[in-house]
């Protein structure tokens, strides 16, 4: 992830500050013994900690447990308005604005239409004014705004704080989104890969059932996935971990960006789901589920393919699970050798496919694998849904702000 | 990693000896200003910690750097005889043991034919024998000895200490091999499954080239693999990540042991390329080659295999290269997903195959992934070699003692 800027509001210092803080974040209400008891820090420690927590205004006492016989413990939980910050997710031919608070409710958002998609300069503009707007017609106070996050589709340049030709934004490039932004919103910038984005986003809102490690399996305009392992997020070393759609498949006619026809991401993108209604089930399949074909109409045949799924229309049915089994068959690549027990889809692309993609992947990465026998892997939907590339950019600044450190909570066995 | 029992050596204690212990190993000779400002430690912590180590007898004074004006500074070494590891590395039909010291290096080693491989007692028993053998034969300081790394194919219960029905140990069930060997040896044990030992005893000994992360492909009896991300080794949520051989391929009709027919693993192993050298090429080839085609000869036939490779055969050469390329596809997938920046080939069935393998997977990540545009994939063989199994399997030991808070010395970037 690339970052830029500075911002007024103290931030958390040191990594007690960001243990406790994510604690109460992630298990509030919850009293300062327990926090104790969680975080393996004294109680002097928690009680130092927590006065900071609430004289920055990110904590509150929230009532008190009920008695056990001895004094009765007071209560924490997070202040939802703390802190803020702003969501951008660039697409194809749309964007997403969302503000998120501390507490990882989404409190406005806005899609926008991107007039000029080969423009980068006017992408940013709109989605900048779109952003400016809508934290204006909100009532949070400025200085408790922490930034914006950006996710884009990759390929991205971490420390440039570019895209690298993303093959999602025809026409782009290398475009130094993180300084464009900054300078368009004056405000500190964060900018990762939209599926990357997406799984910082469902480990920030998710808590305790995202705790621990998963494969995010994101479907925006493409596939791509982000990678979350002992509670951190994996950037990989060009910072572009996740690269879900060039894991092998069966080879076909599709060829990826990259050259090759054996990637997963091409047999499963929007334009082929839509093709192949035509191919293999008819302009009769294709009219009543009211596919045009048109490149123009993409977005809205799209749409209208996925609908189709969700009512059990058989062709849209027949074509979605093909590519679910064809994401399956990564997935169980993906998930054995990561070994993580979860998988987790989003993203918008995913939305009314979630049956039959829950469905097929399941079976591909529980069905057959031996080491499976130890433990299943649970394929779940995202807590967020389909603004999670949206979200996941406002997690860029909340989770960089106020979890910096959580990495270091995760422990290695060693012989004894 | 599984691990059991404790060891009268002083074990250096926290944090900050182990990251001065490994900069010492990995940079030495090096002088404690310069440590300083590798570990971001104070000079004064410095000296203490080293003060620690040499009296521990764990690192010595090796001369004075090249005076610079002022006062000539001493330099720093890793004590070679500072501590030993034993490491047993068990496999389909044989078994190796080797004892490694402090520095990485290999000071004895041992092969033994498993003479019932059916029998789990009594393959622990002969390897338990040889690793005495071996240790009572050199003049290590018995007190000096840390313990026995066992590797063996997984899939492994990590919790547990138990391999799982591996499918390259055949007729074994769930086997307690780290409390086995723990009784039949009476030194601390620890437990990995072949291909991370391996992986753990290239960042070990491999030091500044291993730095940081890799994919480490290890070709044993079968096709497995390690993980290092950020100097950490990924164990997954089950203590089995890495399993390279699930990842998937266009699928043939060589049946995986997890039912699959998409797995690159059957395609790759050496029954695999034995068999097409017969079918693909005939006899004639196979007699050229030397090879009996006999379920018994399965050793001898893989060794002519690869020594015929190696000489230019051009029916070996084919058929390896057709693995290859095959390794090759499901290793961009892995690259990508991981976004790491090299891939380490290692293990006893790379042996004469290094240069078709390094070649054809090169070729493989490097070819046509966009993600590379910004940065190539480095492939390269072991800096162990064949031994990697054995030799990663006492790194297990001496990286768990003496280097167990490494993990923490990784970094995020955050929002500045």
């Amino acid at each position: 992830m690339a970052a830029t800027g500075g911002t007024n509001l103290p931030r958390v210092g040191g990594y007690n500050q960001a243990v406790v803080l994510d604690a109460i974040r992630v298990r509030g209400p919850v009293s300062r013994v327990e926090l104790a008891e969680l975080t393996g820090l004294t109680n002097q420690t928690v009680s130092n900690v927590v006065r900071r927590l609430l004289d920055a205004g990110l904590v509150s006492e929230s009532g008190h447990a009920p008695s056990s016989g001895g004094k009765r413990r007071t209560l924490l939980s997070p202040r939802a308005d703390g802190a803020y910050a702003v969501g951008i997710h660039l697409d194809r031919d749309a964007g997403q604005v969302v503000l998120v608070d501390l507490a990882g409710s989404t409190v406005a958002g806005r899609r926008f239409a991107v007039s000029a998609p080969g423009e980068p300069s006017a992408v940013v503009e709109q989605a900048a004014r779109t952003a400016r707007r809508l934290v204006g017609r909100t009532e949070v106070d400025p200085a408790r705004l922490l930034g914006a996050g950006i996710a884009a589709p990759g390929p991205i340049d971490g420390t440039a704080g570019e895209v690298v030709s993303p093959p999602n934004l025809s026409g782009w490039g290398r475009v130094p989104l993180l300084s464009m932004f900054g300078t368009a919103l004056d405000m500190p910038v964060a900018l990762d890969n939209d599926a990357t984005a997406a799984a910082i986003g469902e480990r920030w809102i998710g808590g305790q059932k995202r705790a621990g490690s998963f494969l995010f399996i994101y479907f925006g305009a493409g596939i791509g996935g982000g990678i979350v392992l002992n509670d951190t997020v994996l950037h990989g070393d060009s910072g572009n971990a996740g690269e879900f759609g060039h894991m092998a498949v069966e080879p076909g006619d599709r060829l990826c960006s990259c050259g090759s026809n054996r990637c997963v991401g091409p047999y499963c993108s929007p334009r082929a789901l839509i093709e192949e209604v035509f191919h293999r089930h008819g302009e009769a399949a294709a009219e009543r589920i009211g596919l045009s074909g048109a490149a123009e109409a993409l977005t809205e045949d799209w749409k209208r393919l996925r609908r189709a799924a969700r009512r059990g229309d058989p062709a849209a049915d027949e074509v979605a699970r093909r590519a679910a089994r064809l994401l399956g068959q990564a997935a169980r690549g993906a998930v054995a050798l990561l070994d993580v027990s979860r998988v987790v889809l989003g993203g918008e692309g995913m939305r009314g496919l979630e049956t039959i993609m829950c469905e097929e992947i399941d079976a591909a990465v529980n069905g057959n694998s031996i080491a499976r026998a130890l433990d299943s892997v649970s394929v779940e939907t995202s807590v967020i849904g389909d603004t999670a590339g949206a979200v996941g950019a406002a997690a860029l600044i909340l989770h960089g702000h106020y979890a910096p450190g959580l990495r270091l909570l995760t422990t290695e066995s060693t012989p004894a």
